[in-house]
């Protein structure tokens, strides 16, 4: 039994249903972080010269639904972070509602052992599959926690980050 | 057969043995955020008023060692973030090694079954054993991003993101 054999037989101590659940809860209080901006502010406030939070929201957007394309096996896609129709905080949640959508149909076209298999993310983002989706929610987290900054210069109270 | 052995017997889609590694490579980028603030502004700097990353290192340190060791099944510990020791850069970076250490050991102690089950983390957290551990790291992923925008306020340049 080589080594792949070995993890794969390997006791579950996450499952396809809790990563999913994981994943959908972190977009949920993203999604709120989205919402408690004020619309001006979403496009065109910064920190230190960073990006906008809208800019990061479309980041991730960019990287959601296509990225769960090809952890599902649909080909490669190349990263496009200028999406059209993300003009406004309410075109910015419908699109992060149709990723949503997007995520539990494609998950569940992933069979529990496609999660060890390597893959290329948009072409140039090597890893396996379960550690392409947790740079995916890490990466969200990451670009969440500095909007809470956003809040926080702007006076405003952010959601607790407890709440999924 | 029940839902929890329903759990145990899914086919593993993440392991421990890659648990361990994800939240130790997220460890060793936030030992690089630390390092890379200066001394002073470690302890000092903030932005709009949220506390300066040396506290918020400090939560880590307090959640990191004794989390581990409950999630090992060694009985409840208070959150303490008043932390002895760690009123230095060297010091926390110290405390930080240490952390990594007892990481690694205690996780050893952790039976591949143990991950589905449930824990009340420091008498207050409740949770199964692996969500707690990836709310650990998601935290502590959340503090580093907004680390991320003190350091650019500072003008510096943060270690990259995906070097673990």
């Amino acid at each position: 039994m080589n080594l792949e054999e070995t993890r794969k037989q390997a006791a579950s101590v996450i499952t396809s249903a809790d990563l999913l659940k994981h994943w959908q809860g972190h977009r949920s209080l993203t999604r709120r972080v989205i919402e408690a901006f004020p619309e001006k502010e979403l496009f065109e406030f910064t920190v230190a010269g960073m990006r906008p939070f809208a800019a990061m929201a479309q980041e991730l957007l960019a990287i959601t639904a296509p990225g769960i394309r090809q952890v599902a096996g649909h080909g490669t896609e190349e990263l496009n972070e200028q999406l059209d129709q993300a003009g406004s905080k309410a075109s910015i949640l419908t699109l992060w509602d149709e990723a949503t959508a997007e995520i539990d149909r494609y998950w569940a076209q992933i069979p529990d052992e496609r999660f060890h298999e390597r893959i290329v993310a948009f072409g140039q983002y090597e890893g396996t599959v379960w550690s392409t989706i947790l740079y995916f929610i890490d990466n969200e987290i990451h670009h969440r926690g500095q909007g809470y900054v956003y809040l926080r210069s702007l006076g405003m109270e952010p959601p607790y980050f407890w709440e999924r």
